[in-house]
């Protein structure tokens, strides 16, 4: 058996995709549909004020294409707080006028692939914990995707030995710094937690970096030889200020 | 051909996952969700009773994400139970505002591979009958997923020597016990009943230890060479009391 | 070009599996709902009438799990009269009340892998015809998969002379037979009819003995290296005697 | 890079397989299902016109299981045809009764593989004239399924010599001549119109011989080696003057 | 690490293929259909506006087959465009006659293996500029697909090096070349944009020249060893004045 690499985790995720039922949203009067907003802007508000307390983060964002029209991301120290949240916007009235589109459930992660050697606790770690606990960022745009390293014939992810996985991974967090400041990262473990290992997130002004970073990454080993991918989803920033015209019909 | 493990089996168990009708839901009056959820607790009560005659056992958990809003697991002497009590639900109101998600079928199941010699009845013994016929642990998070043994190429656990599997899943095994009252771990065999060939149903109270153990284990040659995964699915304990705010709308 | 095995093919086969949607069940009144029941059981009945005159045969089981609530196999002489038959049950008032889950077309078959050499026409022989034309028996279990033969990389089945081939079907014969008196087992070929190329239904009232079959037989060569199975099915005798109660709420 | 094969290509081709929705065409009163029932019948004597022209040619036939209840293939000059008589079956009363279940595209297409050599124009040939616009014939059944020609690893069609094509495809040829007044094929090419290279649609008065046909071929190294296959559907002729039969309830 | 291709990115797409509820549609009354059309033709008009201005291009065709009924493609210089042009498409009366069918998120790319060598910034070339940021043309038939380069075991084109990948997309664009003038082709890169990593789009007035060139390519070792395709889509030319036939029930 090869040595696993150890991970730290910090905040529960949900990304949490809905298509709207714009058909039966327009079947509303007016009044009705603004109260639907007014009630969904208060479940946000109240999100916003657990970040304030940074005791958890969260993002709002469109979808672009038909695999889904928002995206709520929600980050809390526990799971079960994450279930209570999507129960309530369950109970939500503008839940009646979405549809589930897709849903991930994982947890932020620090790989220790990259780690220095130190006999600090990482948790204690004031820049290990602006990671694990992020403030999630309002880019203009966000994408996101789950992966799984491949383990079919000799192309085993698992079967390497640590330092050969050292040395790959090495080499593609390097891909990953030459995009510091234009794309921020965010990975969360979901391994026993959702279909995938990994969930990816990228934030970035520029959307196109979204391209070039995960081709660019495309031809380094570990994702040529070891990457498998999922659904990759696009997306831009829904601010509260743009709600209502989100949802203007 | 290759010798296949004996296994023993115990009760017969059904996992029932189900979603949420919620705009249906919230439709009715406030004394008909009332009665449904007295119905449905009535039938749970059922379950309770059987439970504490040790003739069966079941566990109640809401899923976290969009895959399920709860899975209902149940374990009985015969097939048979299972599909009436499954006919029962869906004869209840509240089932008419639920939609299936997913299920599965299997058998608890204990393998021979770690077994030592003895000539006792495996059966009458009484540490094997409570592995076997389970009361299920009301711990604070569940994870349920399936999974086949790999028959592909080079990596085909069925072409293995009775051997060679013994010896790779004694070291499986080992990972197992090292989580041993962190992680209650139920292995259902599903060969004929299902499409994967066993489920694993793990009970914990710290969610994290079910990322942890899997992902440990998938850098085991079991695992990574031969194991092949379903669906995940991540649930939070839904005990009796807590139905009443779960449904409230 | 390998040559094919010679196949003896019997009646027709449609497996028909339906989820029954109990929430426009409900809905009627006890007295649509016996009108409904009335019909079905006279369907029914004129399947027992052809079954009488052993023109046919069938069988009625409920489905344990999500995947269907029942499912009606038919036999026929010919495939005219399954679609027919199928027709007619979507006509009837019963229908509506479910939905599609799953079917498979096949012809009941009898290869000749191990067939003795014999100058007798093989239809005329009286233990032949008993196979291909088979009065389903009432076991209190059934189960059901379609499978295909694997056609990859090294592990091609048609790619392997009629001798290879031959002889890895007697060692799996060999299994099937240890379980004889206790799974009857009836092999039905679909190349050109279905997705699969056979279907496989076991019949026991041990369900047991399903996973104990399968399970054996995974480890022979001709599952574990070219078996490629599709969704397994499990379900319980549904008798005349049994419909009202099942249909009862 | 390998020599493509020559292909002539003759009327494209729409095969559409439609579910009815038994439910809501036994909601409409017999007034209603009669005039839904003539205006088909009128659209169906104008394909019949069509036909007599030799502009094009058509067969309607019943589906066998669940995957559709019905089946309209339709030959025609030019793509803009079909897309326009498809369009104009979806303004059909009856189609609101219907509901898509799976449609294929494609064009008819004879290969040159076993073309002998000749200065002829062949598309001046009368042979092969009425192998490119041929007029679909009336028997019991039909048989089709799309396919591909295999590209993984070792099983790289696209990467043999044309040589080594022509080889195989000969013998594979030898095959279907052995069915030949048994069993009429069309095969229509589809790269770079639907999801599948090639469409297959079999014509036989005994169904059974589309078992054997296809079973047959499956030993022989085209198919064994290189052939991928879709999903098969069987049905059976519905005559015009079945119509009311079938569509009666 | 091999060195990826440089590309150059014009204009961001959404293909966005719709299928129609013909049965809710047909139950409108004359003039609540007019009325939907009215404004959808205004929708249209809107785009043309844009595209005379050439800041963006569309083209609106319908589909053959039960895929979709139409596609609407759509390119503008920013992904928030596309975004919000989707959401003004979905809330239009003639949308909830709409069902989603498929949609594909891209931008515009040329990539550089055929690039010359030249100090000139290409974003200034002419030529580069009217192909990255196309009207696209208004041929007859449109032809759309996904595709991914492949990374299996020894087809692994992320593994090759630079040379290797020119030689062969050197190759593959010499049978494109034979096709100029017969077929445009517009390729858009969609790696962390969509599910697969290229949409191809092709335009020709002749629908066959599409089959010809993508099976001619199949051939080519790019397509052969390296090609993974996803859905095929075949469509005819909607053009404003034939909207009303379109829609005309």
């Amino acid at each position: 058996m090869s040595e696993p690499a150890q991970t730290l985790d910090g905040w529960y995720a949900l990304h949490d995709f809905r298509t709207i039922n714009w058909t039966a949203w327009k079947m509303l009067t007016a009044d009705e549909r603004q109260a639907a907003i007014h009630e969904f802007k208060q479940y946000l508000a109240k999100l916003d004020e657990t970040q304030d307390r940074k005791e958890g983060s969260h993002a709002l964002y469109t979808v672009v294409g038909q695999k889904a029209d928002f995206m709520l991301m929600i980050l809390r120290p526990t799971m079960r707080e994450l279930n209570e949240l999507e129960n309530e916007f369950n109970k939500l009235a503008i839940a009646d006028y979405t549809l589930p589109a897709y849903s991930y459930v994982s947890v932020v992660e620090l790989s220790s692939y990259l780690a220095g050697d130190s006999d600090e606790d990482p948790y204690e770690n004031q820049y290990v914990r602006s990671r694990l606990y992020p403030i999630l960022p309002k880019t203009e745009y966000v994408c996101f995707y789950p992966m799984d390293k491949r383990r079919e014939g000799n192309d085993n992810w698992y079967m390497l030995s640590m330092e050969e996985r050292k040395d790959l991974m090495y080499s593609h967090g390097m891909i990953g710094r030459q995009y510091a400041g234009k794309v921020k990262q965010i990975i969360t473990g979901s391994v026993g937690f959702d279909d995938y290992e990994w969930g990816v997130t990228l934030f970035a002004d520029d959307v196109l970096q979204f391209k070039k970073l995960v081709y660019e990454m495309r031809f380094d080993e570990v994702s040529a030889r070891y990457g498998e991918f999922g659904e990759f989803f696009v997306g831009h920033l829904l601010e509260n200020s743009g709600i209502d015209r989100f949802l203007h019909v």
